[in-house]
């Protein structure tokens, strides 16, 4: 019989482990996107480097402006030039530099041009319309931060910063091996009675973001095969992922293999789906021994491998945000065991609603397919009672590293 | 000056004009993650195919073990075999076939087993630790719907609903122009005067899984030239964006060039940031025609574009669901004009926070780069006041399907 220890007792040892440490390589910001940052990324500069237009007008003094109403229009001096003085205002379009002296722009439809003035109907306040010197971006502002998967967005601000080379981390190498004589990716098989292997993909699209993952395929019910491929992965990877195998049945060989040449430093975590997880070391590289069924699976990589990839890994700080929703049933829970609950979210009146998916089968792949989050339940409560406003993770948001303890890098 | 139309009559544009087809193509289920569905793809089969255990235990009929309890312990036949009779037990693992005569499964961890029979410590319900036959998949369910983007998850769905073959459309080509004198791609021209541009990539990686994006780089304010590329890319791609040059300053050609060459369907619309977007059409094909500013560029892109790719040319019915979060500040907006606002959220103690970020220029691009959602304020409203609660979209969310009217496929 398995003793399952906490999240939290499982959190201790893998805090004191030692994890990998990925290599820095500096790649040119055109090829940033998709890569994690190895280090904080400061501004050199101010963006914009001057105030700067962000409408189409005139560039005015405000204060000539003050009192510009429909009923009584301002008139003011144009000019052309790099500086004006009080009673003049400059042509201006979106982007072009203030002109020195100038402190606002008015918008073209507040403005009646003439040949040789412009007539004023509006007040604008000191620097409405203008992107002021550094808005955008403040010289030695943080940009990226260490660890932080760099997007389309996070990239565009680099280049706008000037950063030409960004210091990114290589990615690990994870070995995944798969474990079961039932298992087959033939759907041909399949009809012939075996199992199809899913899980071993949606592990491998979860981990994508962080590591470049070698597939070891279906190994069978054979303690000798599974140690000859764990030792071989453990050789040739940073980490390694089991799915199957990993209970107590008479052919759940996994953690025996592990054991046989290396070392277990738990089995078993009272959480739910996904209960007799193991992690050991084999050739001194942590090897994470998963359920092979899809939902067990992806609740122990978001409770354990993905927080450890992201803070002891990568030293990302991210924290993703949770959807406040108000639950529409009790959901029950076994006291003692985090459990996570997939569920969907429906918009009410003024909030959003929680409808818990029904299935609870760690095999039950719809209820992940289908669902629009996780709502998890601490090991202290009993569940959550009906109209409670719970959080709500997304399925895809990397929501283990709330339930983990915060100093775990 | 321009005449700005409402974003309501812009869809009725755009719902009235004809939308590119694109091609459908059967693909094997292993590459379809990232591809959009073609059709509704419904199961031929019950997934499981029989009802299963997913916990590892004892397969018993409930009704047995109904009064069990640690005093009062329930002695069931152990048997093997394929089916149980009243009184007896098999001894089952996770995945398992039910034996027939079976309807429930005792975990071991309430079980005592002696050599030929076992006591039993704790009812449990009909059904309980069993996945019924279709609770994953129903024969004739809808596994994925026309115009879905497909995630691993729903590609994996797939592959358990053993379809072997998925009819995907073959993203449509869109031509890309980026239109100014003042912008290059290269960082050393910024320093002697230029402006990055930093819009393209933004549009392209925000079009990236709806289209296959073709580069057409800078080209200058140059009326003739804009018209070439504008000629070229029509006829090579199914719909053409531009970025820069749309507004009405004496450099802005590009409306001017579709006018000469082809048809302005309308230029101006009551949106902020991006006021002076345009779509034309240009040898049949439509060209949306946006800012060159990032932050305009996005919400143009986001209001328009993505809509019309998602409901009128994939057929997809897809509708993101809103964060519900309450407003920290006032948050001001013109009447008349629908506004995207970016926001910060922050967690409250039962609820969420917004925090419009201040910078509202078009071109500042951390304020989308820092923004966790956007709110947006309808025409008709002055702002949200302080304290209200109100709908928060993610950034990356197609959210522009919701401020666009229902029926526009």
């Amino acid at each position: 019989m398995l003793r399952f220890i906490s999240l939290k007792k499982a959190w201790d040892v893998l805090r004191s482990v030692s994890a990998p440490s990925p290599r820095k390589k500096l790649i040119p910001v055109e090829h940033c996107a998709g890569c994690i940052s190895a280090e904080d990324i400061c501004s050199d500069i101010d963006v914009p480097g001057h105030d700067i237009a962000v409408f189409d007008g005139y560039a005015v003094l405000a204060e000539d402006v003050f009192s510009a109403s429909p009923s009584n229009p301002i008139l003011l001096r144009l000019i052309k030039g790099s500086s004006i003085s009080p009673g003049e205002a400059r042509a201006i379009c979106v982007g072009d530099i203030l002109p020195s002296g100038a402190n606002a722009v008015v918008p073209k439809e507040f403005v009646k041009e003439h040949d040789s003035f412009i007539e004023v109907f509006r007040r604008v306040a000191p620097y409405a319309y203008v992107a002021r010197r550094g808005e955008d971006i403040r010289r030695g502002g943080v940009l990226v931060k260490r660890g932080e998967l760099i997007d389309p967005f996070r990239q565009a601000l680099l280049m706008r910063g000037l950063i030409e080379e960004v210091a990114v981390y290589e990615k690990v190498n994870i070995g995944l091996i798969v474990i079961g004589d039932e298992l087959t990716r033939d759907m041909n098989q399949v009809r012939e009675g075996k199992v199809l292997d899913v899980t071993s993909s949606i592990v491998s699209s979860i981990l994508e973001p962080y590591a470049h993952v070698k597939d070891y395929g279906i190994i069978p019910d054979d303690i000798k095969e599974i140690e000859n491929v764990l030792s071989r992965s453990a050789e040739e990877n940073d980490l390694v992922v089991t799915l199957g195998g990993t209970s107590m049945g008479p052919k759940d060989y996994t953690v025996r293999a592990v054991r046989s040449i290396g070392d277990v430093l738990f089995h078993g975590i009272s959480i739910m789906p996904g209960r007799p997880a193991a992690v050991g070391k084999v050739h001194g590289k942590l090897v994470f021994v998963f359920s092979g069924l899809p939902v067990a699976a992806y609740n122990e990589l978001k409770l354990l491998l993905e927080p450890f990839l992201l803070r002891r890994v990568y030293g990302s700080s991210t924290r993703p945000i949770p959807i406040k929703a108000r639950a529409t049933t009790r959901i029950p829970s076994r006291p003692g065991v985090i459990e996570t609950v997939r569920v969907r979210l429906m918009i009410g009146d003024s909030e959003l609603l929680i409808v818990p998916l029904r299935s609870r089968g760690s095999g039950i792949l719809s209820s992940l397919a289908l669902a629009d989050g996780v709502v998890v339940v601490p090991e202290e409560l009993e569940g959550y009672e009906k109209g409670e406003v719970l959080n709500v993770f997304r399925i895809g948001d990397p929501w283990g590293v709330v339930y983990v303890q915060e100093d775990i890098s």
